[in-house]
């Protein structure tokens, strides 16, 4: 065949990476081929460092190249407010919208009947026993606006109360959102959460 | 910041390829991070050898693991007839298709006056030299139906003429084509090739 093993098996593994397919990996294994000095070979090298050097942060649940992330470490950051989210991407998302310095805490999924997802196979019972030793002053239960995101946070939010304060996002509708496109839900809630101005 | 500076590096190294931007890197990269032994050190041990073992074949300028590529040294192959294309993903695309068995030539890019790229940029001398050194029966010029792809092929055919047989590939409606979605220059074109049923 034309491309030799090695080739081949690269773009197999790299057909796998969400977002990719067996068309773009070939895209994609080609102009790294061609830029072996300026892309291959720092990728592999890149890979390499984060494939031994990174850790799920023991606090959190963050990926860091330290122990400990980043977040948890930075003392600069208020103490009093966490932020609980379902999945890595969802802390960076926060991070880049920059309204939140307070810590977070990285579930790592929803609960789920249908895929058989307990409190267990979470980060809850370290989200409760983090909440009991520290003083937090509030937690915001920054869940998707799924079902499955939004039964998590009622069970979280019955878990933490009486602990401290608990607090969801807002329902709405998005910014830059037009009615016309948007679903009924999205909808309702943003009628039912109407604001009277003053 | 939340992802420290190799990860950083990595969703930016990552970003660069085509076919992913930040959003799918970063997708792509937290599936790696967590998928570490399956995914991210394979893939960096994976393109590490590609790219300190990989090498443009000095014959038909495809790439390969060794310096003549498997295509190249292929003793079954029919060595009568030659397919010129553009690129390396032409070639592959062509080896997909499974209809030629005889050997290739990649250029690596088309004539083309608007980036200035002159037939010396190209592997058009390599082609001729190959033309009158070997005795190929036909040459066959496979490249894209685009302005420059057919200048380029126009402008080899001439080269050529006298050397070898030199066949262009078809013109016409693809297989699956539906005639309302396809522009008028495929129409034009299927329809001066029209063939006669007998």
């Amino acid at each position: 065949m034309s491309s030799p093993s090695d080739i081949d098996a690269l773009i197999d593994l790299m057909s796998k990476l969400p977002g990719l397919g067996p068309r773009s990996a070939r895209r994609a294994v080609l102009h790294m081929v061609v830029r072996r000095d300026r892309i291959l070979q720092p990728l592999a090298d890149l890979m390499h460092r984060v494939s031994v050097g990174s850790y799920k942060c023991s606090i959190c649940g963050n990926i860091s190249m330290s122990p400990i992330c980043k977040i948890c470490q930075d003392e600069e950051r208020t103490t009093g407010s966490l932020c609980v989210v379902e999945n890595i991407s969802d802390l960076w998302a926060m991070e880049r919208a920059g309204v939140f310095d307070g810590h977070y805490h990285v579930l790592g999924g929803v609960l789920s009947a249908l895929d058989s997802v307990g409190p267990d196979q979470l980060r809850v019972p370290q989200l409760v026993e983090r909440v009991e030793s520290q003083d937090f002053e509030e937690v915001i239960l920054a869940l998707n606006a799924t079902v499955d995101g939004q039964t998590t946070a009622h069970y979280i939010a019955d878990q933490l109360m009486g602990k401290c304060r608990v607090s969801l996002l807002a329902h709405g509708v998005p910014i830059g959102g037009e009615l016309d496109y948007l679903d009924d839900g999205t909808i309702s809630a943003a009628m039912y959460a109407r604001k009277t101005l003053e």
